[in-house]
């Protein structure tokens, strides 16, 4: 019997984790561990390698993934799934863990629909925008780095009487800006989930400044794409010069956090029992409340993430 | 109106992300808020101070507590108890946030009995020691600190082919060296709560140095007293050169991890909000499968708290 | 007596723990220390402070400056320096010293010709961009604070075969890309002081990635202002989807490195010595050749820095 | 024609950066780079293996050193250094680098002056200690290691009204505690070189805890063997409540900081440099105001390492 595990779509801290637990768990059951290579594109060109006790020594603390990443187009074609499927065959390989997003997870329903290859998906991003599951892996250690750094662009802000524009991570998604936002005392949020009422904002960013506030932090959601008319917006109406920090990829690397490297043992162990368990699946595991379960693939991609009624109303007390 | 917070016992990252958010919430809700400097000491010697909202301005990403801590014999007498009462009404302070751990709760509790002041306590130990909650404040950011400093320790092992045997704190609580141990991929794991089986785990030990393993790492619990037997009996069984690192107070300190952060914020506004509504209490806010809820002491201090299922059971993939 | 401290210009790690020294080793010789708030802005308007043991008590860790800088164009004018010129004889203010780069130290030297005002530059930027001192104070926080997070981008650069282009900050100067580019091992590297020779590049290059290579990273100092032209060349030339990291401001915070703390604290030192051996003084102390000696402005601001040749000799082997 | 790289003695900080650069370096010189595993043990029994460019990709940044070290005792037996010839003679290796301290050297010496085979030595060793050399690699990435965790100590420390004696690495040099102590802002530092005088000491801090001190810290050099001493002397002298922190292991691990890989790459290069110029060589690259030379071992065993008198000036402004 095998096992084979691969990451799909963008790289998240805490892959590496799970993979090593991948390797070392099934070398406990008996069952052999497979590495698809490069993610889906490795699917389907047959870059799979069985995976030693030696491949993940030491792995538990790098970011990124020791078996690669990649997006795929030449999935959507059939007979490159067929091709893919002839692989797994050459190896006996039973069972696929997926870490990834739900554009990776949909590819591997209709590749289940079509050869009946079962499969868990891990969510893994450190947007943290999928459906049904509070928590993505990544997003723990993502957030840390934010910090960090925001902690760092407060140290130059405080000296120079300055704004500063800070560009997070988050397409359609403003979670890891909300949450950043929160831990580092911004002043100012935007996210595409709240309509931001500049006219309220300005008023109480004014009465600070006169009340003496020197320096002010706004974090931004990527997807919003107002990073520059922010910018603009704060030097015209408060006459503070602005700054911009784009943060960029540095959010997708970093030493996994505890909870990463927890929650990606968990996901995997777990992951590992279902497909034992069950003869089909085509489900994600997810976690809520301080609870593991699994949904189908239908479940998770039929909605969008939304941002928890928490995190929102924390924010209006930023206002 | 004015509510008063103090920190009581041992420190623990997260206290002052609470101490700014007691002071900015409570500015929101025009209530004074005051500080009680040096926990329970300062109580009885009424080191206690109106709160600014420059007091707090940049504290968000400081370790430790710029409200100190103590721990007081004196508040075990009742005429002190009857001195920090009256402090308290000079200020017509009518309800108190303290930061402590089931000791200080007590305290507070016969505090509460005897002179009707309401309080919530707010669970901060990076022991995790507590009954009725799953998280305390503070054990994020400890179980980072460790995991950086273990993960610094694997460097030199695995550059010298030696054995490490790593003390982390925990009295009587075994979480933050099985959750270390856990993450860090250490091989032998010590705590009070699991008869440690020497002779199986020297098996698989042998068997694995003999495999080629050249280094090891075992994680113990302070409050096994244990260290320098596991190292005499590494070195002895094992015939390999063993090192102790012992990590001390550095697991008290640094910058708030994102979560301390956010549990820090959420605490203490739900905590505010619970004395607001509530004539009387002598609560302790807790924090279980994502839900916060309030507690009475009685029940927090009824029994001793128990290290997850889970955690065990991931401890036994060690052997 | 009274000697005051200021900050000008951009600020840079290093600064608090200047700042510390220079209180804590006045009042051994008691000799009064004042702070300047805000730069030469302060120095115009007055906001003059007697420093005391309690404002410095914890800053040595931490980034950016407890008194704050600023740029002033006021300065350049006559009445203003005048005005400057009376708050210091109130305070009775004799020497100064001033933590900026060359912009301050000539403006510093202008007011010292006209009102005679003893002062000693130290040389802090993070550009290491002034003429006569091989090293500025905050340099090395910013070298780390770079490595650290570009050490982060190679996490996801590996994971998913991509080339980033990382953007540091250097205005006319490339030191600080050159160093990063090295130590983090960088494929290529675009600074002002060298022609890059695409052409040669690009060879090197195609063979690699024809051998295996799967990533790649271009360090690019923002004063090129090449960094969206260096990415749109890898696309074509290399057909490598490629990514833009713009550091930005995270690279001027953070907590000053010990090599930072060591040279705050002696050029401190050592520029009160020679205020107080020395009627006149319009030096800048600089750092040579692990010397410590004093240059008159003139010498500093008549050249512009250049890299040293071992840099540029060490980014050959880049090529 | 081919070269060969070991470690031996205690790893430091920066061993990897320099076996990257010994590989890369060679590969473009057309010389065969050899790793010699786990130092002069491997060198005895052949655990000899040529170097390939992904060996080393990506460990830059990785503490400790891919290649291992050992301390021997067999190589103190003529039939050993005479089999370690004969592994040699195998591969043709006609020179060695070897990053280690002067214990190593000596070593190598005695080889060099049996069998001549050349070879440079590149001080490395976290104490700092080599005679000969301003710095060894290491040093600067554990300082700050050491700093990072004196700072959390100061969180709790500040926290508590404690006193703290931190023991930091260092058998017969004080190096690393005395730079620790001043640029932590400890009060008390205790190295071998000085002579601690506790009566002036004492009535100094008697004199600041009366006028409002609250906590203190203590850095101790381990070869004083006197941290439990100096706890014990806090507490009695002051009644102040004293705890001890052994920093131990985690000092000689982490990702090597920006002037350890800098220092690596320049040690690595300019020894390979003499190698080539050289037809004999038994020196040790050294590194001294800011220039690199060369020294016979005779002359760096010849005597003790001696602190740089600006440091033990620098620790008089502690009392």
């Amino acid at each position: 019997m095998a096992y084979a595990i691969m990451c799909s779509g963008g790289d998240a801290p805490g892959m590496n984790p799970a993979i090593k637990k991948f390797v070392d768990y099934l070398y406990k059951l008996d069952i052999k561990p497979y590495f698809i290579y490069d993610g889906l594109e490795g699917l389907i060109d047959g870059t799979i390698k069985e995976a030693m006790h030696k491949d993940v020594a030491g792995i538990v603390n790098r970011g990124g993934t020791i078996i690669r990443s990649s997006r795929s187009k030449r999935f959507y074609e059939k007979r490159y799934r067929q091709q893919a499927y002839e692989n797994l065959q050459k190896y006996d390989i039973e069972a696929l863990i997926v870490l990834g997003g739900d554009g990776s997870f949909r590819a591997m329903d209709l590749f289940y629909s079509e050869f009946g290859i079962k499969f868990v998906g891990i969510p893994s991003t450190i947007d943290n925008d999928i459906y049904g599951t509070q928590y993505c892996l990544g997003v723990d250690t993502a957030l840390n780095v934010i910090r960090e750094n925001i902690d760092r662009i407060k140290d130059t802000a405080s000296s120079f009487s300055r704004a500063f524009v800070v560009e997070v991570m988050g397409r359609e998604c403003g979670y890891l800006a909300a949450i950043s936002a929160m831990v580092s005392g911004a002043e100012v949020c935007v996210i595409p989930e709240i309509d931001f009422d500049r006219e309220k904002m300005l008023k109480r960013l004014q009465k600070e400044f006169q009340e003496g506030r020197r320096y002010m932090l706004a974090v931004v959601a990527e997807g919003t794409h107002t990073t520059y008319e922010i910018k603009e917006w704060l030097e015209k109406s408060l006459h503070v010069e602005t700054r911009i920090s784009i943060l960029g990829h540095i959010q997708r690397g970093g030493s996994p956090s505890v909870k990463d490297r927890l929650i990606a043992f968990e996901f995997c162990i777990k992951a590992i029992e279902h497909l034992r368990e069950n003869k089909n699946s085509n489900s994600v595991i997810v976690y809520n409340d301080g609870k593991y379960s699994f949904k189908s693939i239908e479940q998770v991609v039929s909605k969008k993430y939304q941002i928890p009624t928490w995190v929102l109303e924390s924010l209006n007390y930023l206002d």
